[in-house]
């Protein structure tokens, strides 16, 4: 079958997101890179950042209308600054966004944790872009949400349980490697500091909760979410400990999962606890389920933070949008 | 004051923990090292293996006569193993035991989970080593059963709320780097295996489970243990995640943890949650304390798991015994 | 074009090298992988070893009916052991070996440096798999004999000075990461002992030297090569310190590598010192030069050792054979 | 023997270096830690950054009256900034100086590398602080300019050459670990910039190398540095491939380094090339010689570039300067 090829650009191109973007879109078949930004002021080769990358790509100042012309922009843009972004490109090409500008429907609760108000019809319009749950969304929006890098691994690991009617509450005891803070400098996020380093950080008030608990439609109090930082470069594993609604033994939860996942690519049931390494640099989740013997059930769902906890994610949203095979540039 | 110096031997020293015993020991101030050995056949400079000790000491086969010459004699031998020694050794030198075999109180649980018959008489006589708890105990004891590296973490965490009839049940998330798994070589502690990798594993039944329950002298199902391997040298990070039998706030369990180690010198209450490299090499215990939002209370205690989880404890031990001052050799 | 698939198998697929090839493979649009095998008794599913990889192929005891059945099989097996391979798969199929077996064209130096006979007449048949140098060759072989890692990195780093008659004598400090040493499980290669670690090891008596020397056509004594294992999981930088033959200064050398690799896709000539991670995961080899203050020139040779110190490098000589663009499956 | 206890302070605590000094003096049974300074407006408790640290201790704002009242103040600064207090605090207290403000005799060479006039009269005065080779002049001295990290590593490399009018010329290839950066914050010392990473910087034109020049009294261009940074924490190892003025057996160097360092107790010389982990968290300086095929010998010197390369030489030299035994607080 002969494919229209497409044109796509990426808006901060400079950042971790953006960076695996690019790695990605360039073994895309489908995919012609029309367009590369940063915050720079002048043009510069692609190849200067990243030095793997082809030379002939040029990385240049924002311009809306080299924007427009683009079929699909990404913005790997900060939160708060996103959202300007893609009033401006907007409407034409289909906008995918990996900041959490738009992954809540209600602005208040945006406000609340990010600080700004964000822009409501917007917020209103876009599709939060899990495409293992909402698939068929994802085919019809113009502008998507794509999910953080914890609600991937979390969403994932729950919304069998919680679709059907299994999920009374849970704890969740996540760790991440250092890559889901970004490239912006800071003291702790120094080699010397992180380095053989592991830690709790923002216990019970980390932005994701909210995000977790409105798109699984619970109780934020049902959630109750303890992120840790490692000091490793790549991986999110997040140990989800549940409270079941009633009672159902491993067996017939894993079969749930199973029926759940059905036909999607990038989520395995695995009969042996993930590892990150299972999973890093794919875009795949794994998860495992185990009865405890206290009653409770435990998930544990692995990912890789920027491949499926972002960019990988969002070249799969891409690539339901204009109908590629879903797992194309992602193996 | 003039002190005695004592006349100190480790079985065992070409472990991690024999290790860290020899490089505390070289700084102690009361102690004469009199007596190295390991499964060699051969007597061999200790800086064959350690070029930073002295190098007029020697490793040597074990003697019995030179074990019994000896005031204090440290096993640092795979669970199993050490109690053949620590029957030929008693009586005569005190002798403090770094594995298992003469942790449990009940033979039939030590059978259960080390698959081995051990010594009633002698598990009878051992007094549990941990200082913080059992200090008046461990003064009058001739055989000390040093504890695991998880149970020290979370036997100084849950202590204070079990011994005022507070805990009902916890949840134990802990992360521990790989020295915990010791020298012996497998597959999945080489270097490419672990680095930058993170996981679970013997989820719900690890070995250590039986004797921290058995130590607080609480119901095994009401302690439900995950540990996880992290790709770092050293350390442990225990996140325990408590139902209190009671309501209690923050404040006030933070208050009765201060009372509960009021003059003891290497626990610490602390205001931020612990990071590994607080504790690196050290020989304290981080213990912090925050309510959730669901009514748990969370406690992380962090230590590093072949000081304060192992040697650290042990000398610890040896300085109380030996009437030292307890910090001597450990700041 | 239409291009003609072909079918490859994989011996050896459960070590570094083979898992590397797999994880190409899978991503080559030319390929249809029908044959995996490794020491194993009873054939079972990839996706045991590699939970990334397809769950429809198996991993099966060698068979050489089987391996005949392909038209390109990659020997991944130790040393000394490939040989016996080879010489039941030859001829038929193709053979790409990624050992050292058949790498001298002098038989005595290989039984120095390896203990054991060679088998002279396919030795003789063996094209050196280094396609920047030797690529005509290549497409015409039926055997490869696939370069090591150090040898990548320092061959390509020296071939320009070499075939222009500028090279006199060198010395060289090479860097790698601990894949190079294989899976075998040993001591110095635990987490423990490796993590934050760096030494030489081997100096001057390393069985690369000869490897180097042979296929660049000068003294073994002309090239003094000094390995260290560093803490870190993949990536080869050789800092090569060469006296040339004449005098020629530096921007002449860089034109000169770059005309020696003009339209070489995976060599870069670069302005700036190349790092590990400019090259990690990649198959390219990035090469930097510089003048020295004492008349010496420094060459900086950077590759990933799995890539193209290995498997990616064996894919590129099998796109070669097989006359698919040489950068298929390699972006 | 009793010994005066002496009062000690450092001014810049909360740097790699303080922290270092202060972790040691805190052993140290003859110092009292009495004056603590960083660039803090207000006083904070010690055990705020360094939660191990004893609790009683305050960091202050600099107050000259309180450095003045120590018996010996430790210089943990910037370089250009060092000198500025070093001024004010003299006469009184003995200074101990971290930084390369004291290094140099020539102050256009100072100019020339740190772009700021020195003060020549307090250059004139200063000791340089590598205890092995002058301890004479240390324990007379005043102000002591500690040696930098490398140049530590490699002087204590060459000058049993350099004082035999063996030594010719040399190229050195060193490794450091991160920390050697300090703790200023900066894109390419971030733990994702830098984990798993490995790359030579200022190749052939560090700060270091008139420093290394200018002590042995050697011309230059005779000593090529190429230093490489490893995402490691800690450590310098340091090749040095030299050329000898004469001609001399590996066995009759290594006799004459033994000779040299007779009696210094943090000098080894070793019989297998010394890896990071040998030296780390110790104030030794392992070294290793051997002779090359091509008839340069080469010496590996290893060192942890905050204790022997920074902090622990300064209480080493601190030892000298009280008449204290050398190896007080650093075994």
């Amino acid at each position: 079958m002969q494919r229209d090829r497409i044109k796509a650009g990426i808006i901060g191109v400079t950042g971790h997101t953006g960076e695996e973007l690019l790695r990605i879109l360039l073994r895309h078949r489908y995919v012609d890179i029309t367009y590369l930004s940063s915050s720079t002021k002048e043009a510069f080769p692609v190849s200067a950042v990243y030095p793997w990358a082809k030379e002939e790509l040029a990385i240049e100042p924002f311009d809306i209308e080299k924007a427009k012309e683009c079929d699909c922009v990404f913005l790997a843009l900060p939160h708060t600054v996103s959202m300007d972004y893609a009033e401006k490109i907007l409407p034409g090409p289909k906008v995918i966004d990996l900041s959490a500008d738009f992954r809540f429907k209600d602005a208040s609760v945006y406000k609340k944790w990010y600080g700004k108000e964000t822009n409501s019809e917007l917020c209103e319009r876009a599709v939060y872009g899990l495409p293992e749950v909402f698939a068929g969304d994802v085919m019809q929006a113009d502008l998507i949400a794509n999910p953080g890098c914890y609600p991937t691994a979390v969403l994932l690991g729950l919304f069998p349980l919680v679709k059907n009617g299994l999920f009374k509450e849970c704890l969740i005891d996540a760790k991440s490697g250092a890559s889901g803070a970004g490239r912006k400098i800071n003291k702790q996020m120094m080699f010397v500091a992180l380095a053989e380093n592991l830690y709790p950080y923002k216990i019970d008030r980390h932005q994701h909760s909210p995000e977790m608990a409105g798109i699984l439609g619970i109780e934020e109090s049902s959630l109750v979410f303890i992120p840790h930082i490692v000091g490793i470069k790549r991986g999110i594993l997040a140990d989800i400990y549940v409270e079941l609604a009633g009672r159902m033994n491993e067996t017939r939860i894993c079969g749930l999962y199973e029926d759940f996942y059905k036909g999607k690519p990038f989520v395995r049931i695995v009969k042996e606890p993930p590892k990150l390494s299972d999973v890093r640099n794919t875009n795949y989740c794994f998860i495992y389920i185990k009865s405890l013997s206290n009653g409770r059930i435990l998930i544990v769902s692995a990912i890789d933070n920027i491949v499926k906890g972002a960019s990988g994610q969002a070249i799969q949203n891409m690539n339901l949008l204009f109908n590629f095979p879903e797992e194309e540039g992602l193996l």
